[in-house]
């Protein structure tokens, strides 16, 4: 069964947003990450059961710059499904005429992921990621 | 510890994303419900630690349709937060300066909740619900 495993937010400041989100939420929040191969400088906010992802744009070409273009505050830029039959469900995701933006690649977490194109699925940017169980 | 309750995304046409949704990604999803108090029309994709929540507005003036306007083919409309410690949170909240946005009212699952404002937290719309634990 799948499971909700982040949610990732694009934001204009990371230190803005880490500052604000453990001063009125009290949440726990990971040490900033440069991930450069995905164009993000990023931190995890650890929930019980899943993590919010929280990110700012890192290097020249970052995929979250055109977001944040249209969206200067922020907001939420994708979610990500955890599934266990990663491969089926891309079979069944072409079978259903959606698109998938691009080949399967390996994500932030080091697992395959591969990213679902909005216009097929309600303007929402879904990303589909191999876990295990 | 918090959890990552549920995201709702709002789409055009309940439906066609329910369609979308269990033809492409295989997920399971309840019969569509109307809460004319909270003004949509709502499925549940059960996860196996959380929900996704697709509605659709129903009714004159739902609180969704505003956001459909500006995001015509849909989108993720917020993300909820359950807290065992709803109302030490609501004071973190206020104490850092941000907006709730009212009062906390019951929600949809029958508890206490309490929406944030987006321009207080990166652009995005955060609910707070009180859980059990």
């Amino acid at each position: 069964m799948k499971k909700l495993d982040h949610i990732a937010i694009a934001v204009p400041d990371l230190a803005v947003a880490v500052a604000q989100y453990r001063t009125a939420l009290g949440v726990t929040i990971s040490a900033p990450q440069e991930l450069p191969e995905h164009g993000v400088r990023i931190v995890f906010v650890k929930l019980q059961n899943a993590t919010i992802e929280l990110m700012e744009p890192f290097g020249d070409s970052s995929p979250i710059a055109s977001f944040l273009e249209r969206n200067p505050a922020g907001g939420i830029h994708h979610f990500c499904l955890g599934d266990p039959e990663f491969e089926t469900t891309l079979t069944q995701v072409k079978d259903s005429g959606a698109r998938a933006l691009g080949e399967p690649k390996i994500g932030a977490h080091g697992n395959p992921v591969m990213f679902l194109h909005p216009k097929d699925f309600q303007g929402t940017l879904i990303e589909l990621e191999k876990v295990s169980e």
